[in-house]
């Protein structure tokens, strides 16, 4: 599913190949991983056209109805101005990442058009974007400040290097936003500090490096667990997914015990 | 000339006023706060356009040269695409913050068209990137790469509720990057830990609130300082301005002693 849109990297840094399929390569699809993102703050960038048809980047703050970013802005600022007299617009979220490269976290792009929401979905969408941004209520209802709803067509995901995939507005809107992914820190430090020996143990039997020396999990997801890997032929990534989809995070820690479980009978050649 | 784009608050928390002019009310320009932001970090949402016209809101990362974005992205990329079809292209870049209200927070906008740099200028001009883009050593001279140099056109700056303004391109390029903001914080935070008399006897006579019971100091830039006023009132914000600008962080010192020794003096009714 992910697409390298490159070709050789050169003197980049080169990632030694699996010597073996991952047993279960699942990872959550470009639609779920727009969600994760879109899902983890309240902020992003907009793009909207100026009465020129000149892009207009700006800050705005959204909250979420069914995954459809809600905007309130004011008819007096720029963006607001252009989104009136033209609906086309695209937001930008950038997941929160530690890593000084930018470029080596998640980010998103949902493409579409704003529409004013009528009936219902009016009352529904001013309250998304309250529940998103609790200070919109000092001017959610004055007079300049339009309430706006993304309308997704289209969606381009972007998780890394490398990493980058694309989902129809109708992918976005019917998938889920991970549940574990952002809960599971705890978890994940709990792995690294207390069973380094298991991590390892799963991607030489589960994660296609039979010749790793070390792991250290980066992330998981409802799908499986992230991890890097060191090896002699020098450091990659690889994932080893749980035998289902998980639904909380409080099945991590079952679904990793029997990771190690099975890992442990395989290499017993079970 | 910070310009308020809404009229009454409302139901806002509402703002004391000022009761006498404040001494100086120095304060750096919008091109100044311009440069600024977009000298404190790496990273924007770029919004360019599609083949259709739409617009496309993407991150980016930069590099400066006199204060110019600097690019660089793949043409296998949807920016990069759509920047060699059409120059049009905006930078917004937000300032880091830790109020938990986004558009609490400073951010700008500049736009303008991209170009190719040519000659020395495209030399510069990759130097300038990896100068700001470390990581993009391991990219830069791939075929599918290209450095763009956004030639600024306008700006829009705005530095939370209430403050904006706008500068023009020559404005933009003509001004500094404040050099006492980004180094100001361990300078804050002694003022505050250990002159909060100072502090609150500064913008009762030099601040414009001769009821103030207390103030905290919130920032400092080469024009004065930015201040939290407690009065019975209510909570306000001001600023006081030093003697002179500043031109470096270590000027700082001096330049507040001089500002409690004036209002100590003006106090004593000098």
């Amino acid at each position: 599913m992910a697409i390298r849109d490159h070709g050789d990297p050169g003197d980049a840094p080169t990632m030694p190949p699996r010597l073996a399929e991952p047993a279960n390569p699942a990872r959550p699809s470009a639609a779920e991983e727009a969600r994760t993102i879109v899902a983890s703050t309240n902020s992003g960038t907009l793009a909207s056209l100026t009465a020129d048809g000149d892009p207009w980047a700006s800050l705005v703050t959204y909250g979420l109805l069914d995954g459809q970013p809600v905007l309130c802005v004011s008819n007096l600022a720029e963006h607001g101005r252009n989104l009136a007299a033209d609906p086309r617009a695209s937001l930008a979220v950038v997941a929160a990442s530690t890593d000084p490269d930018p470029l080596a976290g998640g980010r998103v792009t949902l493409a579409g058009v704003v529409e004013r929401p009528t009936g219902d979905e009016a009352a529904a969408a001013r309250a998304a974007h309250l529940a998103g941004v609790p200070a919109a209520r000092y001017y959610i209802d004055y007079s300049d400040f339009t309430v706006w709803v993304l309308r997704v067509r289209r969606v381009r995901w972007v998780g890394g290097y490398g990493r980058m995939d694309s989902a129809t507005g109708e992918q976005y809107l019917a998938a889920e936003p991970d549940p574990v992914q952002p809960h599971a820190a705890g978890a994940i430090e709990h792995l690294n500090a207390d069973h380094a020996d298991a991590l390892a143990l799963l991607v030489r039997v589960l994660g296609g490096y039979p010749d790793a020396t070390a792991a250290v999990c980066t992330g998981a997801d409802r799908y499986g667990l992230e991890l890097r890997v060191t090896t002699d032929r020098g450091v990659a990534y690889t994932r080893v997914g749980y035998a289902r989809r998980l639904d909380a995070v409080d099945e991590l820690r079952s679904a990793t015990v029997e990771l190690v479980r099975t890992a442990r009978e395989r290499a017993a050649g079970g």
